[in-house]
Formats: structure tokens, sequence, C-alpha cells
């Protein structure tokens, strides 16, 4: 660790485990925990626990704190540093977690949407260190996203921004949880991707994805899925290439719009590997505008298990 | 007319025609003119009608001209005032436009894609004075568009940003014009929708919008199923709403893309009025993120018949 490094603490805060990292401002971590969110209990628990698993690291550290950095579901005004109606965080309607942080430790502290946050955090410490501008897309339960442009994040007009999950491909298409249709997350969200693969278990009851679970359908993940693929199973191939370009599809509509053709692939279905970013990067430069065909570059992001650390703590180092 | 009021000499170049006016900063134009193109016989004479236009402007004007804007068709260095490859231009490659009617005239000289053009001359005299933030989105032959966030275009990577025609609204859909599938563009361009109206003719026949035109279906322009529509017939209704309400769908990915929600729609099919201003409005708050809906506003462009000269002279007024 280089000895000019300034240090911050991230916060990735979830509906289940709030995780904590003391990071260095070349993106490494020091030190981690994590704490139960007791999202159920209300803000005032889970704000106890915030302070709880803070004060912890910062006790454990012999380093100057530059910043504390907060990863948040929910609308984030980053200005006030407030947290309104996250998801899976029952009862906060709106609270000032920022100043309440800050407050505590007289440390500033950052507040972020961790779709932004993951974003910025690729740019500070990740893949796109050395890019100018990259769309980022986040593969998981839900399909988040970020825009960097010329090492901005684009925010919009309340910070929602970026919710590239919700960008459809079929206005007649299959039915999204927010209400529209053919979203791109009815797609490659995680449930969606388990849903479409055993609406085929009868007409595909041969392939070794459900061979590796023993027809036990239960078990069936995104992982039994890419394990069956990295065996050369033909349907589980099929299953990758066809999110891929899927994905890539919309990916072309937001290169189309934003003149923006580098795209960085994070989350967890995003272990479906090389795979999964030849298929984006196929799907998208098929419908691209000719112009942009040439610029059409898919690659994977850096920060993996920690990124929700990392991407709160990239706030702390982040001018925007 | 205020004194303060400042002058500038918008260029539209076409492929067909190149349209000419002297603008006051308030967005008025005070004369204006015309030159055909003469796109066929290459750059230099097109050049040439450039100048010849431009200085018959400023010898007729009695006022001080404080810049001269050109809205160009194809990829554009704002910085270096080149024109590459417009469409409807043959033999141009890259031409320094700016540095040649800089260096004719010695006025300052401002190129911008006309696309964008248009969405800064909204922004600065038109239906965007009073916003912040809002998509454009131009109805024509093409579907253009531009992103002003901030007041500021949002020009992207190359400038090239804003080609909301070609977000994709039906993987399955459409082909386009462009080389992909279900782009908006593949609806609400001009061809388009008469080539929609006219497989409907067999089924459709006692429509108004046959009988204006007395079933000489060479005769079908957007303009006569406005007219349908004005007089309340159902296809025409319909074929108005459907279009409004595609459009809508693919507004309402821009918005959660974005977390714009204002959009301005303009250009000839916006002729169709209130009812696709509307269909647009109530198609996009159907599909967008429940937290935006309350937010989304579609309305009228305010610049019409000289929305090219004005957006044009816009350039020497904004400051990016």
């Amino acid at each position: 660790m280089k000895k000019s490094n300034k240090f911050a603490v991230g916060v990735d805060l979830g509906g289940t485990y709030i995780k904590f990292g003391l990071v260095s401002s070349d993106g490494k971590i020091v030190s981690k925990s994590f704490l139960e969110s007791k999202a159920e209990t209300g803000p005032d628990a889970v704000i106890k626990q915030i302070k709880k698993g803070v004060s912890a690291i910062i006790e454990q550290s012999n380093v100057k704190i530059n910043g504390i950095g907060i990863g948040a579901p929910g609308v984030i005004s980053v200005k006030k540093g407030t947290v309104e109606n996250p998801p899976n965080l029952p009862g906060w309607g709106k609270v000032h977690l920022g100043k309440i942080i800050q407050k505590e430790f007289d440390i500033d502290t950052h507040v972020e949407n961790d779709a932004n946050a993951a974003a910025i955090g690729e740019m500070i410490f990740g893949a796109g260190k050395k890019l100018n501008s990259f769309v980022m897309i986040t593969l998981g339960t839900g399909v988040g996203g970020g825009i960097i442009f010329d090492r901005k994040l684009f925010r919009g007009e309340t910070g929602a921004a970026g919710e590239i999950g919700h960008l459809s491909i079929d206005f007649n298409g299959a039915k999204c949880n927010c209400g529209s249709v053919g979203c791109i997350e009815a797609y490659s969200g995680n449930n969606y991707i388990i849903h479409d693969v055993l609406r085929d278990y009868e007409s595909q009851k041969s392939s070794l994805v459900f061979k590796l679970i023993e027809n036990n359908l239960d078990l069936l993940t995104p992982k039994v899925i890419s394990q069956a693929a990295e065996q050369n199973d033909n349907y589980a191939i099929n299953v990758i290439n066809n999110l891929g370009t899927r994905i890539g599809y919309a990916m072309a509509s937001v290169a189309n719009l934003l003149d923006l053709t580098t795209i960085i692939v994070g989350g967890g279905v995003s272990g479906f590997g090389t795979r999964l970013l030849e298929a984006i990067e196929n799907g998208m430069r098929e419908r691209v505008l000719q112009s942009l065909k040439p610029r059409v570059k898919v690659i994977s992001a850096k920060l993996s298990n920690d990124a929700g650390i990392q991407g709160a703590s990239s706030l702390v180092f982040y001018k925007s």
C-alpha cells in the first residue's frame, strides 16, 4: 500500500445486512465486517447498527479517516444526505442519514444511491479507472446501472438516473414487477431467469442444468446454469446467449441515445462470464447505429464481492 | 424588438435547400431566405451557396452580427467546426465548414448537428426557455432528438447523442432503415406511418382518411390523417393514438434511464396536435417507474416552420 494513500469507511446498507469496510484510496479493503440490518425494527435500530459498525471499523484502524461513504437503496439527495423510502427498509420515510452519521463521528459523510455508488466505485477503483465515459449495468435480483460521462455520474433531475433495468425492449413483452412491460429486468433479473428456465423444464429435462440439481427445482440458481454451460450443455449455453443478446439489444438503444459505447457489466449474473459478455457485445453491435459499431466494447466489472463497500467508500474520493 | 437585442445569422443546411435567417437574441426572425443546396455537385458548390446566402443576409441587415450558427446533418465536431459524412450531401468526407465560413466573413461561427441545434433552439427560444432539463423528440421523415440536462446539451462521446428515433421498443418488431429492429422511427417516421396506413387500406376503406384523398393512395400524407382525425374519423384517431402510445412507451424508457421526465415534441408529425401529445403522455405515464409518474410532462415545441434557422442561430447565444 502506498504511503500517500488516504482512507475511507464504506458502508453498504442493505435490507438484510449492513457491510462495513476500511478502504484505501487505491481501492484496497484494509478491514471489513458486517452486521444485521434489523430493518424490520425501523430506522432508529438500523441507524444504531450503522453507528456500531462504523465505530468498530474506526476503532480498529490506526489511520486518519478522510470520510465515510454510504451506499443506500431508495431516493437519495446527495446534497442533503437524505435517504427516502428505501425499498426493504420499512418505516424510513425520509431520513437525514448523512447528517446523523457525520455528527456522530465528526467525519465528512457522503450518501449516494447504491447503484450509483457501484458505478462510481467502478470508475474510481475498477474497470472504469482509465475510461472517460461508460455505462454500468449491474445484473442481480434487480437490474440497475449508472451512467458515467466525462468522469461524472449522470444523476438526472432527482438522482434516479441509470435505471437501465427498466428500459423496455418489447412493449408487448414480459411483465415486469415495476408495472411496465418488456423491461430488461423482466428478462435478466435473477428471479426472471429462474422462472424462464423452470418453464422449460419439461422440454429440456435432459439438460445438465436439471441433472446437476437432480431435478430438485428448488435448487435452481444462476450458478447452476453457469456450471452446466461450462460443461458445454447446449441448453444452458442458449439461456446465457439469449440473455446476453437481449441485454445487448437494450444496450444498443442506450448507446444510440447517449452516444456512449463502453459497457461495464457487474453483479451476480455476470458470473455467467465471458460467454455472457460476448453475447451482450454481439447483440449490441448487431443493433447499434452503423457509426457506433466500431466503438462498441463490453467489459466485466472489476469489483465483485466487496463492490458495495468499495462503491460506498469511493464516494469519499469522487469529486463531483 | 428590444434595443438590447443581439443578432445572429442562422444557417439550416439541408440536402435540398439551405435556409438562412437573421435572428435576434429573443428568437425573432428579422429576415430570411433560401437557396438550393446543389448537393449533387459536391461540397465546394454547397459551400459557395452557403457563402452566397449568408452574404446576402448580412448585406441586407443594418445591425452588428454577433455570430453565425450552422445546423448541419452528419457527425459534427463542435470544437473543430467540422462536418463529416452528412447524409444527403454526397462527397463531403470531412469538411472544416466552421473555419471556412468564419474566415470568409470574419465572424464567430458555430457548427452543430441539426437535431442538437433544434434542441438548443427550443431551449434558448422556445418551449424549453424556462426548463432546466428536457428531452426533445423531433418527428419527421426521420425521428431525432436531443437531451438537455441542466441547460446543457448532452452530446455523448462524439456529439451523436440523442438518437431517440433508434431506441427500440420491440426487439422482434418492425424493421428499421438503420438496420435494427423495432426502432421508434420504424413506427413514427413519416414514411413508416404512411406505409402502415396503406397496409390497412383494404380493411379501412370506409375511413375518411381514404375518402379525403378519393382513394388516390399516392396523396396520402400525415396531414391527411390529421384532417380525418379532426373530423372525428375513428381510424385516423386510432392511428394517432397508437403512434403516440408507442412514442410514449419509448419515452418511458428514456425517462427511467435518464430521470428526465419533461418531453418536448417537435417536427412535422407533431401537426397531429394535442391528440398526439396526450397519447404520448398517457403511454409514457402508463409505463414509467412509479416514482417518476407525477413528474411526466409532454409539451409541444414552440419553434415550427423556421425551427431550423432558429436552432442554428441559437448556437450563437448558447453558452456550452
